[in-house]
């Protein structure tokens, strides 16, 4: 059984949609996560004791969505000490994505969150991967591949285009 | 000795020239209170632990402040049931201040978090004297008459105006 | 028959969706609870009546929805000396919400609104709840257990989701 | 003795720098106004009478500056059918101007207030003049006088332009 | 034959669903107007001649909606000498009205414009009455008897509202 | 006597700190430039005469700079056919220059304004100098003499930057 | 064959529908044109060699759109001394095109990219078409008959407004 | 000699006061860094081949740090595969740092910057040692020795606190 490297969690299952994205990329470089609903406010204990025990148990990096005054990947970052990468959600509720973001960025001094786009569990997943891949060869060849990959669909859609 | 009623938190004794106005609030209607840093980022425990506590130590309200990506009032909001009155607070890190609003405010249901105006902490200590007041008609009887001399003030002002 | 404690009020008949959310609240804590419309600027005699009266009717909070330039919550604050929460809404004519919450939150000294979140009436209500329980030991008791029902929302978010 | 038409209010004090250019424009166009401080969180009874009587003391128009949760136009509208000029003060407290501004300019349906820019006084009074000159052909006069001696401005500038 | 008082134009034929609220309120209040397209950047001449013979028409107020970077209130108020009144127009090709309304309020010194909320032609509209009636009893009366009747409306809106 | 190309206006000699910085641009590529005050709220009839006589003037590009509600760029572009390039200025009356931007750039369709950065007068002034170099070899050689000198500024700022 | 004068290139091909306005543009003005997906972030080799080429390979223009975190204007810009053309596309993951927009036209100092509004392609293949027109009086005399017609439709609007 | 794991690299030398803080946190965690001016717009190619030839010469971590229409964080991401740390910088030509943020944090799919908070250079320090972290034992100690003293900090700020 795989190792499990990445924790993934969200503060509802109704944000499960977009972090499943970063379950993809996960899983196309075949690395282990696991996936729960940790909330920071439905939840605290819960959550304290997920950041506590995070690295005890084995993980090297959590990815936390959440959005409006989204708290949870910064009191996760106040806990553990594992690269936290936050996601902000453009949730029914939020202001348009723009709470969850300057709630997930602004973090204060000596307290880190890699915040990607709003809504981008994508890049939060593949950021995870590069992460990993700094003591990892062969994810940075498989990441190296990825980049390849990507270029050629640039390629694609210029074989289809219509120019008229 | 007066019961300690209203704990004032805030994540950093740089907050303090701000928080201070709620004090001098409390103060002026001779209501106990406690005054501390309690950092959301910097002190995940003790915001715990001071959070899940302050209903048996006798608080009957919290007031926090906190600037940029401002978790703390939310999340003393999680652990304990008493009324948490929030104050953005604009530091020199926010950007301008609506950060720590919408990290404030935007607090998802069930976690209600009963924000003041950014800065606004005299607003957050009158707050905390309304709310006491709900169950004391003392407290009532002073701020009707703080409303009256809040409505002097404003004949004061018309006394001396320059309308030249 | 109950005792009216929170008077909820709102500009327009047509924020009754959101603001009923209070009254959701109020009625699982078996709060008395009046609801009207009373407008600011359609009505402005009913509001300063309606705020004048509050408290030797009986009221011991005031919930106020309003949209756009949003003068209800601060109106009402300006007149009584009861708590008042504000819930910004968002309406259809609202710049998406922001001009809703900045006219409620960003009250002057001396008169403090209680914001919640856009659209938050659901939070409004259980604020209302939590003032009511400070001088209330059974409404304590009620929260507290709330809490633990929303925690254990989570454990069966967990228990259902989709990790594959 | 010169009739009074406009009465220019504000919520404090403190706006009286600003406001001032209001008059210079009157005194400019020989208006009678009056100057108050008319608080519509301080003194909301004085708020109410002054404008529930404005039109029966002789006023035409009346000029309200306020910041932050500005409220006072909006309410003075509501209770007079006199137009009322709102102007944006960009006060310490207020978030730079955004919130003075909605809070001012986004009335609902059937109140409005005619809004000038942030700190705008000196538009609030030629605005002023408008309205009377559209019943008085001297201020007309006049108005197309001073729209010559700004296009004079112009070449005066460009006369003495550095171009080097 | 009614004397047309009022000029309504806009940019474009598609803001006109927005802008015949304007011409409601004119109709209700027996107030002739004219109704046309004027667009600033179409057609600039007809603009520049249509604000240059406004008054000598016997125009008395001119109101413009425009949206996007909106030029058209700002430009006929600076050719003529009328009152103009400015409606943003939350137009598809505006970001959400927020550049509409900024390039209409924020117009600099001696050049006003009374702009009402985005969207908000009603209120154009009524702000026209408001200030025709500064010099017209009649009106005035009116304008009154809306205000009473709007009152009615939050009466009645009391009358059928659900509060189970 | 060189051929004047491009004419820089702006609405008000108080914008000449910033518009200076394109005359520089355009004087180290030797290009004829004329420098005026052309303000279309003050000037409109001059603004008018300004953007209809250019081109028969042999002017080639026009670049505009104004603050708060800026309509001078779009105005002069809605006049005349000649590339119009807009600076957004950060004036003490602007929104921080969120307005200027806003107005400047969000032109409908078939009115281009080539918008630059808030106070990116030197940029303005390059553009110009791009867009003649569509049309003059000698003048691309120097554009690429000029991003040479670029890089070589930066290969100097390392020698010097303190690494310790 | 005609000499291709203006290259259109996008970030993805998502962005077709909205950067094709462009191409009618330059159809109606016929001028050849190249069409591309250019990405910065998943082609940037890709991306170098198209700007390094583009001068030598005829190109007097380049257009360029992109979304979210824009960089291919100025990407482009910083490679060629080329006149770029910038469109901030309101793409699905863009927040609402303030991103977009504020990634495009806030270039530092030495590298100007001619940003137009957003969404606004059909500007940018009008811009292009007069920057070509600085050195091409026929092309200037077909945008002097545009403007024409522009002037004509708002005729024609008028003539079927309904006025009731 | 030790090890270079860490780029920090930075638009202009300007940048190097706020990317300094970076520097202290590295030398604290004793990890080798290199600190150059790359410039995306002035220095493409030197950006290009730095980001290219990075992991080739031991690269670990990129730390890019830019302000206003930021994309030197972003091109680097997209042309290594090394993680790639964002700080958006609040230069004195930005608009109080919204665009820097916005152009750092809101990468298209695929391609992820790890940003941090406006001006936080601090913080990007910190993310790179916890990542580098996730594969040295001795780090995590480290980091974890770290939390106690921002825990301690916090109660040596207690112990000084004035709460008269």
């Amino acid at each position: 059984m795989k190792q499990v490297e990445v924790g993934i969690i969200m503060g509802s299952s109704s944000d499960s949609p977009i972090m499943r994205q970063a379950i993809e990329v996960l899983k196309k470089f075949d690395i282990g996560y696991e996936f729960n609903v940790v909330s920071a406010h439905r939840s605290p204990q819960r959550m304290f004791d997920y950041a506590a025990s995070a690295e005890e148990r084995g993980l090297k990096i959590i990815i936390a969505g959440a959005g409006g005054a989204a708290h949870l990947p910064g009191m996760v970052a106040a806990i553990t000490t594992l690269p936290v990468i936050g996601v902000p959600i453009k949730s029914s509720n939020s202001l348009d994505g723009w709470d969850s973001l300057l709630s997930i960025v602004q973090m204060p001094g000596d307290i880190p969150v890699a915040t990607v786009s709003v809504n981008g569990a994508r890049n939060a997943g593949l950021l995870a991967v590069q992460i990993l891949a700094t003591s990892n060869a062969e994810l940075r060849n498989k990441l190296a591949e990825m980049k390849k990959e990507n270029n050629e669909k640039v390629e694609k859609m210029n074989e289809t285009l219509d120019r008229s």
